[in-house]
């Protein structure tokens, strides 16, 4: 890390700072400006190191801390000499690949389900989605049907032959998602539940990792470190829309950040145009900007009835729809030597 | 609701509406203007709502979906005729006193907290805060102690005679963590930990609500009616700072919310400076803010030596600091007529 | 307007509002429901509704203020039956066209604006960008080369046979401006400065209308509005990124709006990664989702040498990057049928 | 500066670095660590800095570019040994007073404007303000009386004696502005309005320089550099709320800002909660609160009879909730040893 001071410390402060790098282990090299002093720790401790940067934080006579490594090892570029596939069973996200993970937002009923397995499967979906825990903000909402729901998704693959994606809300959870489903996925609101990184990080299956709506890609990095520490680099980032002051969409959707992910980690990532829009006419579009701008694939809803829908009725696609956008996708791949 | 349509909206799609509304058991009211035609559902049903507010917004041919009826009652001010404290033992918060929390981010060691428990008892505080489960962005910072620390802040209540408030970071966490503490608090990422608010509800203990750093007051609020839907009104909601585009702060300290939601809810709403600013130079200024804006109180992170401090040194009061904080603090509450 | 009034509003209160809105000259509707009255305004006076929206606003017992109808109108999708290309000389922007501006960010030097010049059209651009008086943040930096730089423009036009778009930063530049360049931009900082809209306006040359870093796509089109009531609908929409709490590139790119105002307005729109991102690496892949997501064209950054470059060193292309991503881009453009 | 280079770095790409920075004029300093090199410049050259800090940005081996020094000089704190008032004739602005300015939103006639002269006067206001150019978003809004709306404001300051704060929409109309103004405002849509910025520096005369609403602290106090660099340190910041994901408030008002500035910067900081909250019930406790954190003064609109108002009638006080307010903060500005 570097340590900025102000510009009236004392000979006395620069001491302070550089007895407290040596005193944690680190080397300290001081270089004196005409305006400033500038202290450079040297080394690397991954538990001191942040502890020493919050303490200089709040010294009076220290301008700013600036580290120098990411907070993040495992899952990033350096990492790796070259970018791999998570593979679910015989389905690969990444990276030459734009691979469609679609199905309804919540499981309802045995006949919903399979008429969306059905029809995602039909339009080239390669991962079924649905979920049996939800996340309502409100207390009046639908809940999900629970283990009943978890119970349908493994019947849908029996059915359909698709590998099936649902949602854990809980480190309590992990195992009994684990019983019936591919893939775990750890929603934007858990994104820093660390109990539930951990669980999903030990149960060494594949995650699915989709970003807060206010996080940074540094924090969505950390978070996915805690999944990865646990011995599990099986993760997939999914990108779900940020939160900003604009309200004409629910969420903004940030597909730039694929590119600049791509660049810090070697970890898949795919986009979720569904919840980031809150509507079905931009999943097309945001569907084909994603494959465009370089992502790894899409998580889509599809319900065979939105309007009969227990949730997300006005985001979720019709079978038809979601053929069409598809046919559309595949005509896009094939333009940027992308499989599909 | 009122859902206004678009202005080519046919005569059959006005009546698509009304049947949707009519058979999910409400009334329905067309009114026609020069430019658009307007349709009312009058009625209530929590449950329906939600879910026909969602279809429509997915309707090609309709503008705006408007609710009429917030999205909470139990916590909102139409609830109760008067505020009324919420007690724990016998300190009371709101909504005539200003009630200080204090004592340091995460509990260490016996000596650290007894050290701090003391002097922020002496300084004024009312009630003793401390970490014992951490929620950590990286997975290689400090944890917390678990339940060895619950017992520290149970032995640090019987020393100073302050109950305690310590977070409780999943549901399953609410039992432990109820069995050593006087108030269960849920931290800014819980927020939308739908189990773990139910299962505080359920405990019927005083539960500090930190709002989410990028929630909005209406999803805090329906947050509180997830707990107080478990049938516990004891909640003290806690602002906490909000995720904003300027980065000179940690997080943007939303003080003017205050009297927003004191308009909304009857929940006293307390502030807390030490998260928000991330450095403790500011956390005086913002607790003198918090008190003349009209919060109930505040929560104070102080430490007996801060640069030793496991978590978050920078923010954390010297027991100096805060005692003339507190000083400072009481002679502007008499001259705001508060108890402190 | 819809007028929502707190559930215990009086009938008196009620009166007000009905006689306010009478004494407007609209109509009032009122509804009693059983937990709330709404009153309904009809009629329109685009001068008094606003008004009566900001005065009811204030009322104590008034909950909510929704207007039904958009405060713009001649931009609006409403007020044509189909969308037009905006045409520059013999080039078209939009619909059904990908068009592609480009060329630095300021003009350095002769030497420099003809090299860039010759590049992009060699490359496929079929408007040359280049800034003649630049607004910048600091009072240390390059300002532009003013009259000088809009006559190099016109000089490199004459070469190229490219039309020119060039900035213009106040209402009393706009002349100076015209004189020179076939296309007035409008800069982000400026897009609420109404004097210089209206001038723009005034002028009847096409207009490029960037996006404010932090404004809504409603205050966007009102702005575009302030144009069109000049007279001028001859107006290129720029989204180019906005402010969020992300920090890991410039500006947030909100791709995704773009479908979102092809619904709202006829205008034709398109993207400038350059400013947003403020990286090179990211300006590919950010065009090939623009056109992906259906924008109009993009407007794009070329330095023949951009390390010495007196501006945004770090975003200017190339010439041969600039090349390479046109090729892929006409590419992309043909499997999705538009021309570029 | 500082640059930190990506872990696989050259040696060839440090020497590009270092001399880049040599030949820009600076000295160059290598630091080897196990992970990586950091090269630091020494040296002060404000034209040269930027530049090469954007052109580092560029490079595709570089990990981060770190400035040292603050993009501002004369306005920050390091500037002036001590704190001094803003003098407007034989009112101060900072930094013991809490200085109170006060007057409609647009003077709309005589009649209006002496009726809210005299009603902030006696109530204790020690400066008027009022706007003639109003900028509106939208183009059907009332635009303000323009020159006929400065004569008024003149004959108000000699009806009462207190001094005028009005707005300059554009560098044209300082000069005008300064003929019958006192101060001249600079409003948060002119933030960024560099030519405005300099006229107003150049004018000499006390300058209200509202913060951007999604402007950092960082370019806020650049653009008082702009001012300031044309000669002019008569700079008066205001703090008028920013542009969060919160709806509940027209803007969020960021009051923590006010103690991060005054460590910044020498300059006198005040409040304006009017435009923030567009609400009149938050502006008094946003006043307290300004006050309590140490803000110089605020700016809070005042009309005789809102409901009637031509613009932003939600927000303005009635003159008995002014004096009410007035009363409220001179027994909370005794407690804090403020001056009002």
């Amino acid at each position: 890390m570097i340590v900025i001071l102000r510009r009236d410390a004392s000979e006395e402060q620069v001491r302070r700072i550089v007895s407290a790098i040596e005193e944690a282990g680190f080397g300290a090299h001081v270089s004196r400006g005409e305006q400033r002093t500038i202290v450079g720790a040297i080394g690397t401790s991954p538990e001191a190191r942040p502890i020493l940067i919050e303490r200089f934080k709040g010294l009076p006579f220290v301008d700013k801390v600036v580290p120098v490594l990411k907070p993040y090892k495992l899952v990033s570029m350096e990492a790796k000499t070259q970018r791999e596939p998570v593979r679910v069973g015989d389905v690969s996200v990444g990276p030459d690949t734009f691979t469609v993970i679609a199905g309804p937002c919540a499981v309802e009923s045995e006949e919903q389900l399979m008429a969306a397995a059905r029809a995602v499967r039909d339009a080239g979906a390669r991962l079924l989605r649905g979920g049996a825990f939800k996340p309502r903000t409100s207390p009046y909402d639908f809940q999900g049907l629970g283990e009943e729901g978890l119970k349908l998704l493994a019947a849908a693959r029996r059915e359909t032959g698709l590998p099936v994606v649902t949602e854990a809300r809980a480190a309590g959870q992990v195992e009994l998602v684990a019983r019936y489903a591919d893939v775990i996925q750890v929603g934007a609101r858990n994104m820093q539940n660390f109990d539930l990184l951990k669980e999903a990080g030990r149960s060494g299956m594949p995650v699915v990792l989709k970003r807060g709506f206010a996080s940074t890609v540094e924090e969505w990095l950390k978070a996915a470190e805690h999944v990865a520490s646990a011995g599990n680099l099986n993760i997939i980032l999914c990108e779900r829309g940020i939160r900003t002051y604009e309200q004409a969409v629910r969420f903004t959707q940030d597909l730039a950040i694929v590119p600049v992910v791509r660049e810090l980690s070697h970890l898949p990532v795919i986009v979720d145009p569904s919840h980031a829009s809150g509507r079905r006419g931009l999943v097309g579009p945001v569907c084909r900007a994603a494959l465009a701008i370089g992502a790894d694939g899409a998580l889509v809803e599809v319900h065979p009835n939105p309007d009969g829908a227990l949730c997300d009725a006005a985001q979720q696609l019709r079978p038809k729809q979601f053929e069409e956008m598809m046919r559309r996708l595949r005509r896009l791949a094939a333009a940027l030597d992308r499989e599909m």
